[in-house]
């Protein structure tokens, strides 16, 4: 069985494939990335992901980032644990259409509030950006309470790893000023995945202080 | 033979997929949107992608958005083409950690110099926003430059839709603000892609007037 080495740290998108590994049954090592010490930075860090960020999983081939790919490949090597539409190429990339969503959009609005130097450095443009957080991440998952969530799972009748991506963002929507009564879609599949065994387990895992 | 109907616009990512869509000998119709009449905004246009951007592909199951989600699924669908390593999970996991980079955080990066007003309203900030990006896009490709362009393809001697996507990205470069002299691998890249004939053709056909 292969030993996975899992990266990650409380409150971020590394949730998700905490998540999935759990309800993989993968055999994996996590190793808590200390961001209030800003471990991400180190040099150590920066030769496991050059990125300084998580998740990060090192397997016995290589050095794996980024959530969408980390969670296909979780689905890929634990096929029995049916994550992902494995053996249907149209609705597989319907499943990687919304985990593109939720990276590149979603998450990126989000961003804005806390991590708004990454796109520039006057401190008005700072508090301007975090102004706009809660209607750009509001309009996001209207959209998604509209248009992409199936029900009762992301994906409709199958749960997958959309749903562990999905419920990781949406852990955010208080914070960044969205109230979730707004989304009664959203909300009723938040509560649904934090009454799953694995999901509870894995929250009460990162609620351990470091 | 399925037919698809890809919508894109001229000097956006959705060259990615059309390049894919070419290199894959796909039977398909484009349909070109008029960012210059804010089509992607009509009523019409957000009955295909409710995101209101290209790419979107119309197949017969459905349609399909996010630039990496397509590029999986053009590869999936012609498997001859070779366009993706589709039969070694650990390698399909890293060409897409690499495509998620591209769209969560270079596409990202890029945006803020046109787009800033998703993420501030005030104008000063979106002045900001604009500033940096020379900065911001520049890190990434140094990043890319150094750790993530194997050579002579993105992969290594696998040629793959990754390899269609940085260059996407990578033509950007100038108009972001960044001298493509400093990024000698990414560089070499562009000009081995422009030399592919399938390339060259999608590059011909994009450039004629709407």
């Amino acid at each position: 069985m292969t030993m996975f080495t899992f990266y990650w740290a409380p409150n971020t998108c590394a949730l998700a494939s905490a998540i999935a590994l759990e309800a993989a049954g993968a055999s994996y090592q996590a190793v808590r990335v200390d961001f209030a010490r800003q471990q991400q930075r180190s040099a150590e860090y920066l030769r496991i992901n050059p990125k300084g960020r998580v998740p990060a999983l090192v397997t016995e081939r290589g050095i794996l980032t980024e959530t969408p790919a980390l969670l296909q490949f979780i689905a890929q090597t634990h096929p029995g644990a049916r994550l992902a539409p494995l053996d249907d190429a149209f609705a597989l990339a319907h499943m990687n259409a919304f985990n593109s969503y939720l990276c590149s959009t979603v998450h990126v609005a989000h961003s804005h509030r806390m991590r708004g130097s990454r796109w520039a450095d006057d401190p008005a443009a700072l508090e301007a950006m975090k102004r706009k957080v809660p209607q750009s991440v509001g309009e996001c998952f209207e959209l998604i309470e509209r248009e992409f969530l199936a029900g009762p799972w992301v994906l409709g009748e199958h749960y997958s790893v959309s749903d562990m991506y999905l419920f990781t963002l949406a852990q955010w929507l208080e914070a960044d000023g969205v109230d979730p009564a707004r989304l009664p879609k959203v909300s009723a599949h938040r509560q649904r995945m934090r009454a799953d065994p694995v999901v509870a387990r894995v929250l009460a895992a990162e609620a351990v202080p470091a």
